[in-house]
């Protein structure tokens, strides 16, 4: 059976969801996107997102052409006449299409098209109970990291360097410290104390992150935002990543090197269960 | 009249030409680009932008979907169902669609689009006699500018800084030294001698710099290919930048500072008319 795809207003099979080839978000990559889990068929922390979004577009001066009620109902429209249990919501916004110029168009419509991932069991992942491995790359990102667009090659080329050397994914070094991993925020924990590196524009302020962070404190668990090196990292209790389709997932190599006892550490299992738990009940 | 834009082997108005959402050109910025030029409806260089595009697929472990001698009969098909006699042929591979994975897909058959654009006496233009005004902003762009991505929203922020300034494009500084236009290579003249930046990651390898660097051996000029600094720019006799749209194009002032006498200068002038000739003359 074929996807409902959201586009413009309309609801359509995604064989018919197409954008124009004049559309900024395929020639400049000027577009912005959101990824909101689903969990038993309920959103998790869909306001963060609608915040998120609404900053994104107002860094990149783009228009929002659906209000954020407008949004929620688009959402659990997909949910329902996609039937998903448990996925992801997949949004973005670009500012639509015109004669290719790199200054902005004065009158494009912005194009908004939402689709849905199905992921079965996404909060029960088998790779929970075994944590994730991870490699070290430079990261040659573009410096406007904290605006969520839709420039990802760089991630998707980091992603294949981690499956080409056996492992899930990269953490992103930069000036010879830890920025974060392709599509999610990157943790150790040393003593107890989680480390995390500070918001700024070199990383994108993960909804999940503030979540956790939010959470971990709540459970008096002491949290250090700072910078952190890939040594470090190695010489860690455990590591952790987040992220709004992985929640909070342990990490137990780092290139090639265990992290730890090499087997999902405590504190991350611990936020795992708090994340899910918290998150499930706030759901809408 | 509505152009007709080439789609994966189909001719169609440019209303019906339309990709999937799914494309990772538009999720990912996954996919290149070039841009030729023509003149008196033949094509500048397509050698030269046929040998970058396959540079930037084999960077990116992207399939070529067409051969050079196809690539250059869909070109010169546009020029003419298109009525182009001075303006652009824009063409964009990308690694087509394929569910939402940052990692690349195995099956996916890439996408490839042409359309042109119309730019009456392209060649002639008012600007070159008077030169444009640039300002300098910050290097923010990722660190592989060496392949020709989609990932332009930078460079188009840039341009709508200057834009905002009153200039006409921006020069992007790196470690103090200047890297390029927005979308051009960027060059000073001091002392008879011209400087412009070494290739490397760090810019994109243009065609028309290639070109323009080797008229001038040939025409017995001064070329050093080293990093400059914005202030040797300001002090400098001339600047200028080049690009397959623009040529050659004088600079003649920077961040509100005239450069030399703030009027298009006789290297920048005479390197314009060679490059125009030697290039028609080759154009196919």
């Amino acid at each position: 059976m074929s996807r409902t795809v959201y586009l413009n207003g309309e609801y359509l099979p995604e064989e018919e969801a197409k954008v124009s080839v004049f559309d900024r978000g395929f020639l400049f990559a000027d577009g912005v996107y959101e990824v909101t889990s689903v969990l038993g068929g309920k959103l998790i922390d869909f306001d963060g997102h609608a915040v998120r979004l609404q900053r994104s577009l107002d860094e990149l001066e783009m228009d929002n052409p659906i209000s954020k009620e407008d949004l929620l109902e688009v959402h659990r429209q997909l949910v329902t006449r996609n039937e998903i249990g448990d996925g992801l919501v997949y949004l973005q916004i670009t500012r639509g299409a015109a004669d290719r110029d790199f200054a902005y168009p004065k009158d494009a419509a912005p194009t908004i098209v939402l689709f849905t991932q199905a992921k079965p069991g996404l909060a029960t992942s088998p790779l929970a109970d075994k944590g994730i491995k991870v490699i070290s790359i430079a990261d040659e990102r573009w410096g406007r990291r904290d605006i969520k667009t839709v420039q990802l090659l760089y991630p998707s080329m980091g992603k294949m360097a981690a499956k080409a050397q056996g492992a899930d994914d990269a953490w992103m070094v930069e000036d010879g410290f830890v920025t974060e991993g392709t599509s999610n925020n990157a943790y150790i924990v040393k003593d107890g104390k989680i480390i995390t590196r500070h918001l700024g524009n070199e990383i994108l302020h993960g909804i999940t992150r503030a979540a956790v962070l939010r959470f971990a404190a709540a459970a008096q668990m002491q949290v250090e935002e700072r910078p952190f090196t890939i040594e470090e990292a190695k010489a860690a209790d455990e590591a952790f990543i987040t992220s709004a389709s992985m929640f909070v997932m342990p990490v137990v190599e780092m290139d090639g090197e265990a992290i730890g006892s090499g087997a999902p550490g405590t504190v991350a299992k611990r936020l795992r269960e708090i994340y899910l738990e918290e998150s499930l009940k706030a759901a809408v």
